[in-house]
């Protein structure tokens, strides 16, 4: 397995390395810290928003761009926000810009580098070379830029460097920008409009101002957009063609922030330029940014900070397997990806309950400490009937927004399924008996609670003894299926029945009353669900108001869903005949070389009875994508069935990288796994595969999940850890490293064409039983595992 | 007076051509019909809605754009929608664009000329002519576009044309477009975007798909934005190096709308492109529209049904006077843009109460039964307490949105001040016995619906006598005097006495009872004004909620505001001593090249007891601009006390023609007023005077009132015509036509050295009196003014 010349991580796998910047014109790497995050393209366009405490911008987009999540797949264009730097050879007049960006003159050599720490890129025109790094610090809202200029030619250089940030059309109320000589900065302000007087109150405290600090003192600026573009347009401005930028001003013009330094470069000389950009509320915070940053010792402060907070969040694997592609994605991207859910939640304040609770899951093996807290506060919002809200407030003045405004009926279930998992990686049972005083005003254990939400679960169901859906349940925008109170939903039902299964046992073991309960209604719920939706091959997704089925062989599209047959898996809902049915049935219709569709065939239009063309997860035009976060569920099923083989296809088109034929498609590097990979594959093979470009998305603590559990087996089971891996049989061996309680496993896999089953040692001896009971803390163990 | 030869209006005034597509980048003309209007840059760009019943767009930007009202001075920039027609010179492989974006290759003769009926551009590469025409029917949502290229030289060419249409990034739901022989269009569609199901029901009427059509079969179309630009970009897109277009089709890409069609032009030869642009439900009303239209007789028959629906908007003055910029203003703008306002109410469901009013007086002079049938409407949405609510529903789905959402006070007062243009100009004093159904359950006439909005106004109103402001009154956005429930506004409280006396005179002729209560009021109201407001020179403001006089002399900024002044002279409120002094306090500190401002000086920074900063239309970077709608008053006040030619200096400050010697700065064709020039003007020079391009205002009615009771002083009085004329000193002679409850006036003005006076003589007979009683409708009378 080797990667491409154009396409490679860097050795020390902290950087991915793309030698184009139109090769994949999307690729992107992200960086956030505990307030704002920046999505930065390998052109030079970024997307940023910070907490205010509700996300925002401050660099807008030319126009009065809508307030909303963060949207996959979204267009690039001329005039998207960006990070420029605009170089004139002053002897030749010749322009052209970094990283790609509006001039488009191709470097002889180009190297974009999204890291983990930051995002570099490295260009050379001729004998200059362009060097840019972004980083963020911890805790301010502020991106740091450097930009070193060497001469590698034998006769000096005579160059002006402009760098270029855009401001955007802040406000239709009121803009301007202006030049600060004082501060040393480009100060951009706006009032961020409203209309009603209250807002005011609040908005008074926003941070209206963008500004572009400089360590070094320009020779000139330039603050309003349009002039500086003038009739050359943003490739070739008019302010370039000019020999010193205009220094002007900007009065309800657009604002922009150009800087012009002009400087002879010395055969072999070298020069820095740092910049930070970024909001304030007024001078004082302004200052303060510069004070703490604007230097070569601030940058590397924040360099050194920056590092020691990401590195809190490695996890718990560490693997060197015959798939360097893999190994390469897990110990570097793959935690990193999980801490970012766990820590800044997706960046609002109201996260959907199920991404909360689920994203709190990855950090059962990230910071468990964050995972326990989450629970507890997920279930302080709990409802006194026992149902779970729509979105988790994390903020006092948080709010619901968008989707949380729709009621979706599965919240509920993620609290066992999520929970499982912090119990097998900590042993901390004593979660259960926490105390939670909630909104409802009662006091209850975390127990009482979850075990109120499976008695919610149990009783919203209709009298065929299945979940009702409402508006909507979890990952298919199937809102119409039951907005008249009647429709249900397979999938939830099954999800439910896998719910109250997990439950039971964790509560038995907590001496919870009642548990047989919760079993006996997953009984229920499993033989309703054969009874009303098995289609003799698959199960149908649900029932509508009227009565009708669907997700079935009869339907033209949309025949068949990958949800309900993954948690019937879980649910132990299917016989072993239905099982293997099913299997066959998604290898048939919901396999592709992308990874497994979420539906197929993928909707072309609207049912008014079901939904779903509204779907926002376009595989299509339409849909049917390959939605990862339910591509991850059947991955994860699959190994709870030791369908080890098939399983690990799934996870390794899943998380592709440039040794896979079908890379080049997804038009994305494998820094992180986005929510869907485009599907209908038949239907329209030419968009199939490609990345959503959005990181945000459940599926990493999953993925996390199926390699702790399944690939490598290494899971808690009550005081011990389990062995019971699942390795491709295609590789001879591989060596991970495995943290579990505060012990340190080094586990050694080899397959034996001798061996037969699994037999694991632990430092040298043969263990009874495949688990290693009471690991202590601090420890180091070698375990070998041999496989026949 | 003379034009200048980059500027200038056609002979029949029926155009304004501007030469040059740099000189003022902004200029644009409108069209609109009854469910659409189009705002058309010189340069390409375009602003387009239409109503389904809320406004709506079919070309959209190229990211997620926030739904909202009108902005002024909206930014245009590369990626903006527009409608472009590249060419390439299959021969040198040359591309050039019309009408100059995207390529923006100055073509060697420039016309654009915005006009009443369509909007054209003549342009001219070398021998090549490009001919382009947009015009609208009347009832479609349409646009219609020829494009006409004709060889000039000697020798045959060989060229691509490449219309480029801009559907835009339709929806981050779904979007898709494919080119569809069986229609003969582009066809873009996508899902408007919804997370409520009750809004599916909503939209699933929406005209969702946006089309290209065309009459003549293409060689070839390209769909997708990003693959036709490619790394050349908008300006050099990929695409034209191509020899043919891509023939693609575009899934969840940015959809975009280009063909191409390849020609020889023989010598002197010419052809002609017609095309369709814009929305549909389903393939079944493109068809219609293609068979409506496109075709040369389908566009033909458009254009003379439009010109018959323009016709019906004329007015009631024509003018022939020494000042031939303001000629062609009102003779072929003015009258256009009052039909425009009422004709449509600003494609709006829910216009502002006062603006709604205000259209309609304007109305009284286009299609008094318009406005009549609008008093009736408005007042039926009375509340029960004879306020006015803040907007006007015209639609059984409408709501009240934006800034209708916010409470304001004023809207009573426009009643009678509104009415009272309409008695006058048709004499049908029959309305005010109309009986009028409330959605209050009541049914009262007329007058007793405005006499309970003169209650109303009277009872709002503080222990001193002054109205209380709320969160706002007219004009400006003074959001924070009074939200406590205490604060008053000066303006208000002043406008509040003239409604009351207006009303008083109305009611009284009606025979209504207690209008000495009216009168009694507005003199305690006049009385109050004077004593807590009157500042030595001129009015205050207000006063805040914390008992705070502001708008006043030791106010650094906001220190005199134009409002209170123009509505105290004409309420009554002020002495001949004050009045002088208010108008040299005017004159003084708020005349500027650009007209009279707002307030002055601006106000650099918010006030937390007062508001505006917030101000929306900024007269510089932050407010005081020259406020059309506020300077109108002024002007219209100052003909009510005689001050003819201070009122005729700022009357064609507000109408500035290329005579003018500021015009270039406005950046703005006289095709229409805006709604503020920039103001400022002491601290931002540089910006004052820009027009914000918007041509919603409700200025315009107010200027038609003031030339006929002001300037040309033809006022209806009863059951009369009176003729009190107001011409500047300067003006020998003028001529207009004044068509006048069904009759004709050609009125003859001349300035005699000899006369004293005014004296009027009608079919060459003296009058008595100023006046000519019961004119007779159908009947033509001359009337000569002599004037002193």
């Amino acid at each position: 397995m080797s990667f491409t010349p154009e396409l490679f991580p860097s050795d020390d796998g902290k950087y991915f390395h793309l030698k184009s910047p139109t090769l994949m014109p999307r690729a992107s790497g992200f960086l956030w810290n505990r307030k704002m995050m920046i999505q930065m393209n390998c052109r030079g366009y970024a997307v940023a928003q910070f907490m205010q405490p509700e996300p925002a911008k401050y660099a807008y987009a030319p126009n009065l761009e809508a307030k909303t999540f963060m949207q996959p797949e979204q267009p690039y264009y001329a005039h998207h926000p960006g990070r420029f730097f605009y170089l004139k050879d002053e002897e030749t007049g010749e322009i052209f810009s970094a990283p790609y960006e509006p001039v488009r003159v191709k470097a002889d050599d180009y190297t974009f580098s999204p890291g983990q720490n930051d995002i570099r890129w490295q260009l050379r025109f001729g004998e200059l070379e362009i060097a840019l790094r972004l980083s963020l610090p911890v805790d301010d809202v502020v991106e740091l830029w450097e930009c070193t200029l060497t001469n590698h030619g034998q006769t000096p250089r005579a160059l002006s460097l402009y760098p270029y940030f855009t401001p955007g059309y802040m406000s239709w109320m009121n803009q301007s920008a202006e030049y600060r000589s004082d501060l040393g900065a480009v100060v951009a302000s706006c009032v961020t409009p409203y209309q009603k007087y209250p807002d005011y109150f609040k908005n008074r405290h926003f941070k209206d101002k963008t500004y572009l600090l400089h360590e070094r003192e320009p020779l000139a600026w330039q603050v309003q957009r349009e002039a500086f573009e003038g009739e050359g347009g943003l490739h070739n401005p008019d302010a370039l063609t000019a020999d010193t930028l205009a220094c002007d001003d900007a009065r309800y013009e657009t604002p922009l922030a150009a800087l012009q330094y002009r400087l002879t470069l010395d055969k072999g000389a070298s020069e820095t330029f740092r910049f930070a950009f970024g909001p304030a509320k007024d001078d004082e915070e302004i200052t303060q940014i510069r004070q703490r940053y604007l230097s070569e010792a601030g940058f590397e402060q924040a360099s050194l900070d920056y590092r020691a907070y990401l590195d809190g969040g490695r996890g718990v694997l560490a693997i060197n397997t015959p798939d360097k592609g893999l190994d390469n994605f897990v110990n570097h991207w793959l935690a990193r990806q999980v801490f970012y859910h766990g820590d800044v939640n997706r960046l609002t304040t109201d996260p959907q309950t199920r991404n909360y609770l689920q994203d709190n899951m990855g950090m059962s093996y990230i910071k468990p400490e964050v995972a326990r807290q989450a629970f507890l506060h997920a279930l302080s919002q709990q409802e006194s009937t026992g149902a779970m809200p729509d979105g988790i407030l994390l903020h006092e003045d948080a709010e619901l927004k968008y989707i949380n405004q729709v009621p979706h009926t599965d919240h509920c279930v993620w609290l066992p399924v999520c929970l499982k998992a912090y119990l097998d990686e900590t042993g901390d049972f004593e979660l259960l008996q926490e105390d939670i005083t909630g909104t409802d005003g009662k006091t209850l254990t975390l127990a009482e609670r979850i075990s109120n939400a499976m008695h919610w679960l149990l009783g919203a169901r209709d009298e065929r003894g299945l979940s009702y859906i409402a508006q909507g349940d979890w990952c298919d925008p199937m809102n119409m299926v039951g907005y008249k109170g009647r429709g249900v939903s397979g999938w939830l039902s099954v999800a439910t029945a896998y719910a109250l299964n997990l439950w039971a046992d964790m509560a038995e073991q907590a001496g919870e009353a009642q548990v047989e309960v919760f079993r006996q209604g997953a009984a229920e719920i499993n033989e309703a669900v054969n009874r009303h939706l098995w289609d003799g091959d698959w199960y149908g997704r649900g029932i509508t108001d009227d009565n009708l089925v669907f997700g079935i062989r009869k339907d033209p599209e949309g025949r068949i869903f990958l949800n309900p047959q993954s948690w019937a898996i879980l649910a132990g809902t299917c016989s072993d005949e239905q099982r293997a049915r099913m299997l066959r049935a998604v290898e048939e219709q919901l396999h592709t070389p992308y990874g497994v569709a979420m539906l197929a065939p993928a909707y072309t239009a609207m049912r008014d009875d079901v939904g779903r063309v509204t779907q926002k997860h376009p595989g299509s035009a339409e849909n049917g994508s390959v939605y990862n976060h339910a591509a991850v569920f059947y991955i994860y099923s699959l190994y709870t069935i030791g369908e080890a083989e098939r399983a690990f296809t799934l996870l390794r088109q899943m998380i592709p990288g440039p040794e896979a034929e079908d890379f080049a498609q997804r038009g994305q590097l494998p820094v992180y796994i986005p929510n869907y990979y485009r599907g209908a594959y038949h239907q329209y093979p030419r968009t199939a595969g490609r990345s959503s470009q959005l990181f945000n998305t459940g599926t990493v603590s999953w993925v996390y999940r199926s390699l702790v559990e399944g690939l490598f087996g290494l899971k808690g089971d009550g005081d011990a850890l389990r062995v019971e891996p699942q390795l491709p049989a295609h590789w001879p061996s591989a060596q991970i490293t495995r943290r579990f309680r505060g012990a340190t496993f080094e586990v050694h896999y080899r397959r034996l064409s001798t061996a037969e089953g699994v037999r694991v040692l632990l430092d040298g001896e043969p263990l009874p039983e495949a688990k290693v009971v009471r690991p202590q803390a601090g420890h180091t163990y070698q375990l070998d595992v041999l496989l026949g």
